[in-house]
């Protein structure tokens, strides 16, 4: 009895190249003598495919496919998640396919509906196991959400007698979350009493990235089998002997490869090749560069300085040390004289006011146009550099340097830019030392600091996590001994720019919540934490 | 006995602002000897608070208010709408108040979970029905959805032999949907055998506006009793004669006042006074005017022209005139001299390629950098112009004509575009004849016009409520006799510009299907509808 655990990377609305795959991938686990094989949740129509599922013709798509597939399939039992349909009502499900047909349905009972998930938007619950027989051995079938819940379906399928669970899934990444994720799939699997073979999808879909990291537990919740994260992988399992255990990724290394992944697909499966940054010497676009060129290939990058009165020589310098470093295109092309004509033009109207962020957003603006027409020209997709905690504070300017088709490190928080450029440096010093060592600036005015408007990093950061990821309040967080002022400060900032991160690009999710559909909230809002 | 129906008009988030209201509205309707008085759904924190439900501090400072507000209420019966918490799960709930206490809370059963609805992603649903009796009268309470299902309380209600239903609700306007809900009203009233006493909210709260209309039917199916739409209104029943019955606005009139509240609360309730626009002299720019002059007073609304060498003549007079009609501040800024001064310093790098798309972005971004330079220094709020047959089609540039705030046309099509710019030139013939009367163009090339890009509005539209709000596949919509040709060019248009919609500013749901919450499409997708 072999099981291949097949962890691919579909596209979402792609039900032709997804089936494609599909039927290559059977065929290599048929080739090295599985008597089953596995694939992630939804692998036809790729997940989440969201209001896609309210066009009928999609999902009638989605069905043809799965039945033309299933016409070719024969000395394997393949097991496919797909969405099926059934008197209006729409499942997430997985197709047992053998002698071409399709021998039976399982529906997903437990549908998360909470963080990132809307799926109670879309399906009905299942309300029936499904255990199937192959060479003697029962085998259970779940998805998902299904395994997360002591008193799911488990409890159920262990009065089943089954010898193994095999469970679909799209889980998404984010920091540690595979720890997490084994340590629930080895316990269920004692609970079950029978192997718990666990497919995940890997690869990027818009803000999630699905890391992979399949693996089998055994019934006495041993992890026996793992495949690699962030990586298309075909595992194989006998449900008695240990097989490959790829290692665990180390934490940075793990973060710094879910956003190479995320990045990558984002571009690739939008069809774009080039992408093109604003370098400014600083650390953010240094490590996006990096991401990019890793991503890409550095070929596919194109580095932009754009000074102004108010840029040192020593950004330029890094900036341009950076390119030659990694490899890349790198253009100059200064926008002081842009800045002026746009003061002169604004003069008479704000004549006797004093200069003031107004003046600071122009030459953002600038930028953000400038890079915008690059993109706009060569079909280069513009990656936005703006981190965590800027977009947490609202120290971005909208249009500004917040333009852009992707905002890799939208999740990441600022200390954590600074842990991954380290980390990166250690594969090659590409980053200049200088870049990672300077206080950060916008460079917007005479000897801006970052620090001028934030809190120092270490401590922003700090209550960041508290008072967004975890839902803390401003009183919550002065008790952990941050003084009053600087949290309320923060939190007073995060409340009041909702509005810009409405408008903000897309980018990788990283956090146990990010913003976009982990975190919802409205724009008008007077609630005032305290 | 007499029952007054509270349609106010809640902050989302502003739990002691909305305390101190409905205080004030409890007394209003105390001094008019009601016995009874009804708040809408979640009156106490607002509709919809989104992921402010996630903080346990509000949650606790909204049963606070609750607790601190029965302590005053003497006299009279108040249902109160609120956020129940019990055992670690929330209730969209309803209090009854009398004798300074709460004497008995309601649990909505029925939780909605599509269009633009999120409920079971924060609730639990209510397990109960609940009946209280004033003066010798049986009243059942539901909250919103509760009624909305034939097989959902309203059965139950009647088994108990209830007079009346007190429902509490914030229903979202769309275009008709009063219709919609009064027919359900009437119906509802007759099945459970009773009264049906329908409050609703009314304002603006991000993409949505709640239109009001509370109304009363009796157990006949006649209204008895409504309220004005987008106003705050006391209304009141004594269950047995017929009351004040506001007339239903006519259609134009209708989807007017709807933009008028979307923009006066969005405004206002996010702390702007004034607003800038940029007036091109075209019909978008003017009819977004005279909302705004409408929504928030002619001295508070800031017109811009920013003519190109593209700009017509006729095109400065026409927004000039509309200024000066509208009695509205007028400025003139020429960008010309900035376009020219961006493609001089971008000439080395786009050496021999010819002028495209790239260069219309730019003008349009020009002018975006202006205006929000002008929102930025002078604290007014930018208006965006774009109605939805641009933002269907992507036919917009982001960061360009796409910047700013609030985008008020958001969902309008361009053909109700026309239509409302007709009914308000009956009120004061304030949009000239000619930007009415002439095709409609970007200006950013020589002699442009939109339909150079796109159908003809009138085909356009047709096809973008085909495709969006029904979900219709392209073959459906060829099977109704438009050219295929154009058909699947605008479904290729709509799936392409999802990326432009995610950066877009809000705007007012007016239809049953606007872009946001109510259509969550992936970017990256490479379904193509056929």
């Amino acid at each position: 009895m072999k099981i291949a655990l097949a962890q691919i990377n579909p596209t979402v609305g792609d039900i032709a190249g997804n089936a494609k795959k599909i039927l290559a991938w059977i065929a290599r686990a048929k080739d090295q003598g599985a008597d089953v094989v596995v694939f992630p949740e939804m692998a036809l129509t790729g997940y989440p495919p969201e209001d896609l599922l309210h066009k009928p013709a999609f999902i009638a798509a989605n069905r043809t496919a799965l039945t033309q597939l299933s016409r070719t399939i024969t000395g394997i039992t393949a097991v496919v998640g797909f969405v099926d349909s059934k008197d209006g009502h729409l499942f997430n499900a997985a197709a047992v396919i053998k002698n071409k047909r399709i021998s039976s349905v399982y529906h997903k009972m437990l549908l998360p509906n909470y963080g990132v998930f809307d799926e109670k938007r879309y399906f009905s619950p299942g309300k029936k196991l499904l255990v199937i027989t192959v060479k003697g051995v029962k085998i259970g079938i779940m998805i998902c959400e299904d395994m997360w819940d002591n008193d799911g379906p488990i409890f159920a399928y262990r009065r089943n007698n089954i010898h193994a669970l095999l469970v679909l899934n799209a889980s998404p990444y984010h920091q540690g979350k595979i720890r997490e994720r084994e340590k629930l799939v080895a316990a269920q699997a004692k609970r079950a009493g029978g192997h718990i073979v666990y497919v995940n999808a890997v690869g990027g879909q818009d803000e999630l990235v699905f890391d992979g990291y399949s693996m089998v537990a055994d019934s006495a919740g041993t992890i026996v089998a793992r495949a690699p994260a962030f990586t298309e992988s075909l595992l194989f399992t006998d449900l008695v002997s240990q097989s490959t255990i790829a290692p665990l990724l180390k934490p940075q290394q793990e973060v710094y490869e879910a956003l190479v992944c995320g990045l990558r697909d984002y571009v690739h499966k939008n069809g774009f090749k080039d992408v093109v940054i604003g370098l400014s010497g600083g650390i953010d676009s240094a490590l996006v560069a990096t991401l990019a060129v890793d991503a890409l290939g550095k070929e596919c990058v194109h580095g932009v300085f754009l000074p102004t009165r108010y840029s040192a020589n020593a950004s330029r310098e890094d900036a341009e040390q950076l390119a030659h470093r990694l490899g890349i295109d790198f253009m100059v092309i200064p926008i002081d004289n842009l800045f002026t004509a746009y003061t002169s033009l604004l003069e008479p109207i704000f004549s006797g006011m004093k200069p003031n962020i107004t003046e600071e957003n122009l030459q953002a603006r600038i930028r953000g146009t400038i890079l915008m027409a690059l993109s706009n020209k060569f079909n280069w997709l513009l990656l936005t550099t703006g981190n965590k905690s800027e977009m947490s504070t609202g120290y971005a300017t909208l249009y500004g340097d917040m333009a852009g088709g992707f905002a890799v490190l939208k999740d990441v928080p600022k200390m954590l830019v600074y842990a991954l450029s380290a980390y990166r440096n250690t594969l090659a010093a590409d980053i200049p030392r200088r870049t990672i060592s300077k206080a950060p600036t916008a460079e917007l005015r005479l000897n801006q600091k970052d620090s001028d408007s934030l809190p120092p990093y270490p401590v922003l950061d700090k209550i960041l996590e508290e008072y967004i990821e975890k839902d803390r309040s401003p009183s919550d967080i002065i008790r952990k001994g941050i003084a009053a002022k600087i949290v309320k400060k923060t939190a007073r900032l995060v409340d009041g720019s909702e509005y810009k991160r409405r408008q903000s690009p897309p980018g990788v999710k990283i956090t146990p919540k990010a913003f976009g559909k982990d975190r919802r909230m409205p724009i008008t809002n007077r609630y005032v934490s305290s």
